[in-house]
C-alpha cells in the first residue's frame, strides 16, 4: 500500500498555513499522527507538496507460477499455504476466474500457457533475496502445493522472461476496451473468504437484470482487492446504473468496499453510504468542514 | 508497529455516537482514513471499544547472532546488509552500546556471550518458514559479513535455547531500576544515520552538565528507536529537569522523535513542541477542539 511507504509529508492547508511534518523514523508516536489524515484524502483537505518515502532495497530475485486450481476454496488454500510457506517473500496473489481466461486466450499477442476449463487459475510471485536458496524453496512449495492436491495444474518460471508471459495474461485485461467494447469497470474489495460467492452471486443478478450481459472477474486477492468488467454487448449507452446498482448492492451485502484502491472521487460519491456508515460519513463531513470551511479543495469530492 | 496491524475500528465519541469503521480488508480507499485519526491519540479523541487485527501465520523457525563490531559505521553496514541479505526475513536488529554492554555483564544471572571492549554490539534476528532453506541461508549471511569486515566477533544460535540466551541480554534492561538505582529513562527516535553521533554528543553534554552521570544507550534501531536510561547515582532527587534539557535539546537537534513508541501522556507534553511544528500542534488542537469540544476524555493528555 502506498499509505505504508509514506514517512511523512509537507501539506498546504485552505488558509495558506504549511503544515511541515517531513519525519524520517519509522516509528513516532509525539501527539496526533496527521500525515494518514492527508494520504488518499484526494486532494480535499489540503494540498501535499513534499513527501518523504520509505525504501527498501531492490530484490535480488523473482520467480512465479501460474496455476489452474480445481476450486476457489483451493485458492484460498494456496493463499494460506503461500503465506505460511513463502512468508513475506509472497509478492504477488492474482486470481483470474474462468470467464476472464476464456476472453484473455482468445487475444492476439497474449500466451496463455495452461488450457482453459478449469475453476480458478492463480498467478503466484515470490521475490528474494538470494537465487541459491530461494529458486529450489519456490520450487519445493510449489511441489508440496501439488502433493496436497491444491493444483490442476501449473507452470512454473525458469527466468525473468517466463514471469513476463505468465504477467502478460493478467497484464491484457489492459486492452479490454478494445476486445470488450464499451464496459463497467469496478475496484472493489471484499473479505477474501467471500469473494467467490460474491462473484457468483453477481454473475447471477447481472443476468437476472440484463440477460446476455458479461462479467470478467480478477484481481490481487492477497490484499482483498477484486477487479470486474462488466457490459452488455452493443448497447449504447451502456445500462451504467443497472450494472453498478447490482455491483455495489452486493458489495454491501458482502462487508467490501466500492473502492479499494483508486479513491471516490465524484463517480462512487453516491455509493460511499453502502460502505461507510452515517456516523463514518459525518465525521468525515466535520473534518472537511474543519479543514476546509469554504470548501475551496477539489470542491464536491468524496463528501 | 501496532498501528500496521489494525485494520479496522470501533470507537465512541463524547457526544455518545458511535463510528463504527470495522473494517475487514486490508485496502479500502473508500472516504478518508478515520482510523488513524484514533490510533495513538491516548483516548483524547474518542474510546477504542473493539478493533479489527490484521494476522500473519507464525513463523516456523527463528535464527538469531549477537555481534560485536568495530565502529557505528559498521553497525549501519550490517543493518544495510541484512535488509539486503535477509530482506523481510529480518525481524529484530538492536544495538547496544559499549556502556550498556559492561553493565550488563556485571550483573548476576545474565549470561554475556561476548567480551566487552568492542565499539558496538548487536542482536540480529530472522524469522524463516522453511528451517532447511533458511538455517544454511542465515549462517551464510553472517559468514559473508564477517568476510566483508564488518564483524569483529560473533555468536550464532543453534538452537531456540541460544536465542533466548542472546535475547537475555537485551531484556536484561528490565532489572535496571535494582542495579543502577534511580534514573530517567527515555524512549526516543533519530534518523539510524545520526544515533551515533547523538549517543556521543549526549554523553558529553550529560558530563558537562553533571559530572560523573552514567548513561546507557541501546535500542532496536531497525525502526529508529533509541531507548537511554541515564541518571546520577546516589542523588535524591535524580536531576531530572537537566537530564531531559540534555536528552530532548538534542533529539530536537538531530531531527529526532521525544517519543517512539510510548506516547506524550503529561511528562512529555512540554517537549511535544521539540519535534512537532507549531502548525502541527495547532492542527491537533483544533482537531481535538473538533472531536471533544467539552474536554472530557482523558483531560490535560497530548496537546
Amino acid at each position: 500500500m502506498t499509505r505504508d511507504m509514506i514517512l511523512g509529508l509537507e501539506v498546504v492547508l485552505p488558509d495558506g498555513s504549511v503544515i511541515s511534518a517531513l519525519n524520517r523514523m519509522i516509528k513516532n508516536n509525539a501527539g496526533y499522527d496527521l500525515k494518514h489524515l492527508f494520504i488518499g484524502s484526494e486532494g480535499t483537505l489540503g494540498v501535499i507538496t513534499r513527501l518523504v518515502l520509505r525504501l527498501f532495497p531492490k530484490p535480488a530475485c523473482t520467480f512465479a507460477a501460474l496455476c489452474a486450481l480445481p476450486s476457489y476454496e483451493a485458492v484460498v488454500g494456496l493463499l494460506s499455504a503461500a503465506r505460511r510457506g513463502l512468508g513475506p517473500m509472497l509478492s504477488a496473489f492474482e486470481v483470474m476466474w474462468p470467464d476472464y481466461w476464456e476472453v484473455v486466450a482468445g487475444m492476439p499477442g497474449v500466451r496463455v500457457p495452461l488450457p482453459a476449463g478449469h475453476a480458478a487459475y492463480c498467478l503466484v510471485e515470490a521475490q528474494g533475496t538470494d537465487e541459491t536458496f530461494d529458486a529450489p524453496r519456490f520450487q519445493a512449495w510449489l511441489e508440496a502445493q501439488a502433493e496436497a492436491g491444491l493444483l490442476a495444474d501449473a507452470v512454473v518460471s525458469r527466468s525473468l522472461a517466463d514471469v513476463t508471459t505468465f504477467w502478460g495474461v493478467r497484464d491484457a485485461c489492459s486492452e479490454f476496451p478494445q476486445v470488450l467494447g464499451p464496459h463497467e469497470p469496478f475496484d472493489i474489495g471484499l473479505p477474501v473468504a467471500a469473494m467467490d460467492a460474491y462473484v457468483r452471486a453477481c454473475k447471477a443478478a447481472l443476468e437476472a437484470r440484463l440477460p446476455g450481459a458479461f462479467a470478467l472477474f480478477y484481481g490481487h486477492i492477497g490484499d482483498g482487492n477484486l477487479h470486474i468488467v462488466a457490459g452488455l454487448r452493443g448497447a449504447v449507452p451502456q445500462p451504467k446504473d443497472v450494472i453498478q446498482e447490482v455491483v455495489y448492492g452486493l458489495v454491501r451485502e458482502f462487508g467490501g468496499t466500492v473502492s479499494a484502491e483508486h479513491g471516490i472521487g465524484l463517480t462512487k460519491k453516491p455509493w460511499l453510504g453502502h460502505v461507510r456508515s452515517d456516523a463514518e460519513i459525518a465525521l468525515m463531513r466535520r473534518l472537511k468542514t474543519l479543514m476546509d470551511p469554504a470548501g475551496v479543495l477539489n470542491p464536491g469530492k468524496v463528501v
